[in-house]
């Protein structure tokens, strides 16, 4: 694999304009792991407390900074959870082993196009390691990225996390709860029409116990999902795609496909379409209503099955003849693709409120996308299939 | 002109999905008006009474159909504003043929192209006229739409629209308001990269006195801008561009144009990039300190102000030889457009949540666009140039 080091600071000075309309207008920088998970803790709150402008001491946190080399961890050293044992360092180990078991992958499968890295650190700890592979010879857009991220959260979220919201904390008054959270987000656009998108993320995310209420807990959760977009069905591979899903699930809880199939059909749902944005496959959020040690290894097993339900698809079709219409229908359900992750996607609209890094954040559009007016599939259609599968989900299995 | 009439109903059934992290599921059908002002007097509220579940009875009106013929107007018979005299009346007149000189004009400038009509009603009164020229010799897609609306605001977004939302209303129930709001709105991409996209749209908003506060008066209120967005600066474009809308303003205020060009740079903020979309123009809203009459004529000034402003631009650009370089780059600043429209215009993002008519509401994105990762043009370059005007807005007067 061929890495390059890319310094990603601006050319251009970007003041920030003073108009009442802006959302959230602030040299500050927030939270902005591109994670579902952490912005479902904190999306009702946040959007409010933006708005007041007076969010920027609960969950304001460093600005990134472009790094030279990968750290062996992104966990601070004086984290007690910097041990290898821990959840924490478990969890970081696997999804960076997974993101370069992907993206080797991905390299051998593309034949030409190399991963381009990004590293970049927040001073007090944290950081991520952001790859794009763009423009190869199978790939229009690969992005692969892992991140950690320490910040801390309003108690209001906290104590939503734990479900009893309205407490009033027996009239303490509570502070900020510190949190870590981690993560791995990709998002794979070939350019065949025939070899579909593919997305993926999985996420960890712990409290703090709170210094000032005694004996609270700690909170812990996993998130995560896997999901494929194709612009034509081929039965054969939607059908493998969702097999190695459920056969991930399985090992686990026999309650887990059926659940997290769904689940994925309603989340990636454009609603203003009425449509989802491709044929699902397998997404939970907040899980820990589990033993921790269980949900790791299944959290562990779905990201490293990316591998075996997407590679052998891509080697089937990114060769297939293809013509203009079929790349037109493509490049409009990338339209619908960019629709949900702008629109609708917590971890993008989130990160993009918040002030995370951009590039990465962005990275999951497609580089080529289109929009026809008013534009319907003949009935019976190839497109007209794929449309009212996206519109009526179906089982695979 | 060539105008033709299609039938916009979905070849497929579209049921809602179930599960909870859907935005606002439902089947009722809201208030649809792609109008930043209508939006802008609903976001903060409709906002969290969607959240809540609670907005359907407030703000639900009629599904559109589809319509062979323009009526003449599309007031209600029974709306005592239905004379001609009436300022709904004069708005609707004057958006009606802007709408079908902007159509001529551009079909003009395109030579090939023809726009596409849909015309559609709402059963208890309103509707509107959608119009689309796609795939031309000059324009990629250009979108020209009137639409008026009758729907129920809650009593909470009127009091806010008076300057007294917190007033408790002396112990009495307030009902909802009804409300009239009419508007053109219009974008335009044009194929050649040295030919700038536009975008305008000018609106009337205005309440019915409410039953149950006798005394309380009627509201009202005009907005709307144009604004010019290329990927290349050429100065004498961009000047002719602003001078034009000046003028426009100087006839009425001379405190109108830069107050307006300032509003229009704050507006188009894509705060995620920390630069602007394009180079301005002019923009305003909630425009009800004046005389009635006289915004009604300067909305109508800016309206016609769009042909003289565009068309020669267009005519002088719309053959200048460019380089695949020069499209990736336009490609490039239609993803930004994309980006602008799906995160923060206020009617697009409104329109999306609400229920409205979404080939309507759509047909401000580009047919194509582009997504490339990390892209840095090299300073001192044309299109560092214009990404330094769209950071650092500039004078061009």
């Amino acid at each position: 694999m061929a890495y390059s080091i890319s310094n990603s600071s601006f050319l251009l000075s970007r003041p920030s304009p003073s108009h009442k309309t802006s959302l959230a207008a602030t040299s500050h920088s927030f939270l902005s792991l591109h994670s579902a998970s952490t912005a479902r803790q904190f999306s009702s709150l946040s959007a409010a407390r933006i708005r007041r402008g007076r969010v920027c001491a609960a969950v304001a946190i460093e600005k990134e900074v472009p790094e030279n080399e990968r750290p062996e961890t992104f966990l601070r050293s004086a984290d007690p959870a910097a041990v290898s044992t821990s959840v924490r360092a478990r969890f970081e180990k696997m999804i960076r082993d997974v993101q370069d078991e992907v993206c080797a992958a991905l390299e051998a499968a593309d034949g030409t196009g190399k991963f381009k890295e990004d590293v970049w650190s927040r001073p007090g700890g944290g950081g991520g390691i952001s790859r794009v592979l763009q423009d190869g010879t199978v790939f229009e857009k690969a992005g692969v990225n892992v991140s950690v991220v320490y910040g801390t959260m309003p108690p209001e979220a906290y104590r939503a996390a734990k479900g009893n919201a309205g407490a009033d904390n027996g009239g303490a008054k509570a502070g900020p709860v510190p949190f870590f959270a981690a993560g791995i987000s990709s998002v794979l656009h070939p350019k065949n029409p025939f070899a579909p998108t593919l997305h993926f993320n999985y996420r960890y995310f712990e409290t703090d116990a709170p210094k000032d209420t005694p004996g609270a807990p700690r909170q812990w959760w996993f998130g995560g999902g896997t999901d494929l977009t194709p612009s034509y069905i081929i039965e054969e591979d939607v059908k493998h795609f969702h097999s190695i899903q459920k056969k991930a699930c399985d090992k686990f809880d026999p309650s887990f496909y059926p659940r997290f199939k769904k689940w994925c059909d309603d989340y990636f749902y454009i609603k203003h379409r009425g449509e989802r944005r491709g044929l699902g496959g397998i997404f939970f959020d907040d899980m820990n209503d589990y033993d921790q040690e269980m949900l790791l290894g299944f959290a562990t097993e779905c990201a490293k099955s990316v591998v075996p339900a997407y590679i052998p698809i891509i080697e089937k079709r990114k060769d297939t003849p293809f013509t203009e219409e079929h790349k037109a229908w493509q490049q409009l359900r990338r339209g619908r693709y960019v629709e949900f992750n702008l629109v609708y996607d917590r971890g993008t609209t989130f990160g993009l409120k918040t002030g995370g890094r951009i590039e990465s954040i962005l990275v999951s559009l497609p580089l080529t996308a289109r929009w026809q007016y008013d534009h319907q599939p003949e009935v019976g259609s190839e497109e007209w299939k794929l449309l009212d599968a996206c519109i009526n989900p179906k089982e695979w299995l």
